[in-house]
């Protein structure tokens, strides 16, 4: 029976330990933190990002990477997007050779603008990649409600075995080939969830955030096919299936920061508040200026950098939005 | 200034008359129930359909019809989808030559699979037909929460002047040629809610509806394409943006008949209990046959007529929505 790395024990990572778990896999959690290992060691919880979950026996967490990956064939990065560099500067000594690394993380490095993909084949050049996505909040996964993702990966034979191991009667993974449609459907989206947060927070209504979801679906097309994704792919799953999920459901911890931001706090003050890592601020800042440099239209996207990081009253920014459009409707 | 008549008080009907009252036009909302007319005119709300919203005084109800569209240059239909046809036979004779009809409502004809506007067509055959559609719930119309509307016509000029008359601060109208498109989406979204509804009444989650809503959209955009619609229609306001606020908004009232029937109401039981129709099951009837005529694939829908109608359990219904998909992840 194969063995499973965690790097990382966030709430998505543990969900899909548990889950694998559960078919009799064998699973490796590595965290940093002492307390959250010994939650998942002793208490069989991970009281802190996954709480009311009990986790099964054959799950063991450890903060000895080495101890970790050992005869691991598959490997999950499972860190916020800004830590996958650094992760896989340490892990990359104890990845075996035959392993896949699957990431899980949703962003775009902000200094380079590369994919989080393309981060991993630079720092472990010799490994398969495949990216899992999709409308999945960890909670639900957590308790087997119908969840599908996507394996998305150059190697498509990777992207099947990633897809066999981790289907379940109640999680069905599909594969795809285009891992950049993928990787910056599940970035951008979150710029977009924050937006729809904001919009939520000032107190508008669910009319208003159906407009700013379908135009911001609009926008994450045009980024992504100038940055070669193909465009068909952004109505799968990962594009508007994980919008859908992210700016509408009570779990998403980017849409809670942008009711937040909206309601008046800072972007530091609502990410204080969530107690986790706030995606959306860091792609917003990332795909400004990639966009800028690209020439590519992205209005929502200026409209919530300027309220993040210019103080602009978010109020006034999504009237901007609202009443700036063209009177014909032309989508991409 | 212009005079237009509301044909039906129902709670979309009664947002739009108020929102333009406001502007200064002469708004005549028909209704054939005396005690709305009567709550319009002297208790100046619309108590049953659009409560604890103000009725301005220059709104005037009456049940007489000739003299609802006395002098009125925009006549919008405002009832449901299944009265469009006989109520069009009983206005044509009022209808000014210069008019605009202007159709709200959203569906298609059961017996005739036909679009709305082709109705009106048929049936006022000289003047010119625009159709009003978006995510657009009446509450927060009514409320001046922004909202986005799509002003569609064969007719250009038609379009462009019902975009000038709806326009507000709040509400901003768009135009858009293609008619089939704006209608297709409009009523086969209705199936999609439904069915969302289902899920969540089941007690599935927010990852369950958005994998359902994505493949919901492709269902709607085979059908259309097939009739005749622009593939590119779907990704706007009438198409992904109208599927989010009625999948996922507590005013629809689709889903709210779906939840109910996801806890094993029939659907008789659940529209007797939301009180007002339920346009997705209507749908649902039509599109089953029609899609089999033009042997298109909506398993979604074949999925809801067999709950409908022929009793099927609805967990086990979305049970095998979620696991027949093919493997691969290729949308239209």
């Amino acid at each position: 029976m194969k063995k499973i790395a965690f790097i990382g024990s966030g709430s998505f990572g543990t969900a899909l330990g548990v889950t694998l778990s559960k078919k009799g896999y064998q699973i490796n959690m590595w965290d940093r933190s002492k307390e959250t290992i010994e939650d998942i060691n002793v208490k069989k919880e991970n009281i802190k990002y996954l709480p009311n979950i009990v986790i099964p026996s054959n799950v063991f967490a450890t903060c000895d990477l080495k101890e970790s990956m050992d005869g691991c064939s598959i490997i999950v990065l499972a860190v916020p997007s800004h830590a996958v560099r650094e992760v896989c500067k340490k892990i990359k000594e104890y990845v075996h050779m035959d392993a896949i690394i699957v990431n899980i993380a949703k962003g775009i490095e902000v200094e380079t603008y590369k994919r989080l993909s393309e981060i991993i084949e630079e720092e472990i050049p010799n490994n398969p990649v495949v990216v899992l996505s999709g409308p999945s909040h960890a909670e639900e996964v957590a308790q087997d409600l119908p969840t599908t993702l996507v394996a998305a990966s150059k190697d498509r034979q990777s992207a099947i075995e990633v897809q066999e191991v981790f289907t379940t009667s109640k999680l069905r993974v599909y594969t795809n080939d285009d891992i950049i449609g993928v990787e910056i459907g599940a970035a951008v989206k979150n710029i977009i969830a924050l937006a729809a947060g904001v919009s939520d927070g000032i107190g508008f209504g669910d009319n208003t955030k159906a407009a700013l979801m379908t135009r911001g679906m609009n926008e994450i097309k045009r980024i992504g096919v100038e940055l070669g994704a193909r465009k068909e792919t952004f109505s799968g799953l990962t594009g508007v299936g994980d919008l859908i999920v992210t700016c509408t459901s009570g779990h998403s911890r980017n849409r809670r920061a942008g009711i937040l931001i909206g309601k008046g706090y800072s972007y530091e003050d609502a990410a204080k508040e969530i107690g986790m890592v706030v995606e959306g601020v860091k792609a917003c800042k990332a795909f400004y200026f990639l966009k800028k440099d690209l020439h590519v239209s992205m209005p929502i996207t200026d409209a919530l950098y300027d309220v993040l990081f210019n103080g602009k009253d978010p109020k006034y920014a999504v009237y901007e939005l609202m009443t700036r459009e063209k009177k014909d409707e032309i989508y991409y």
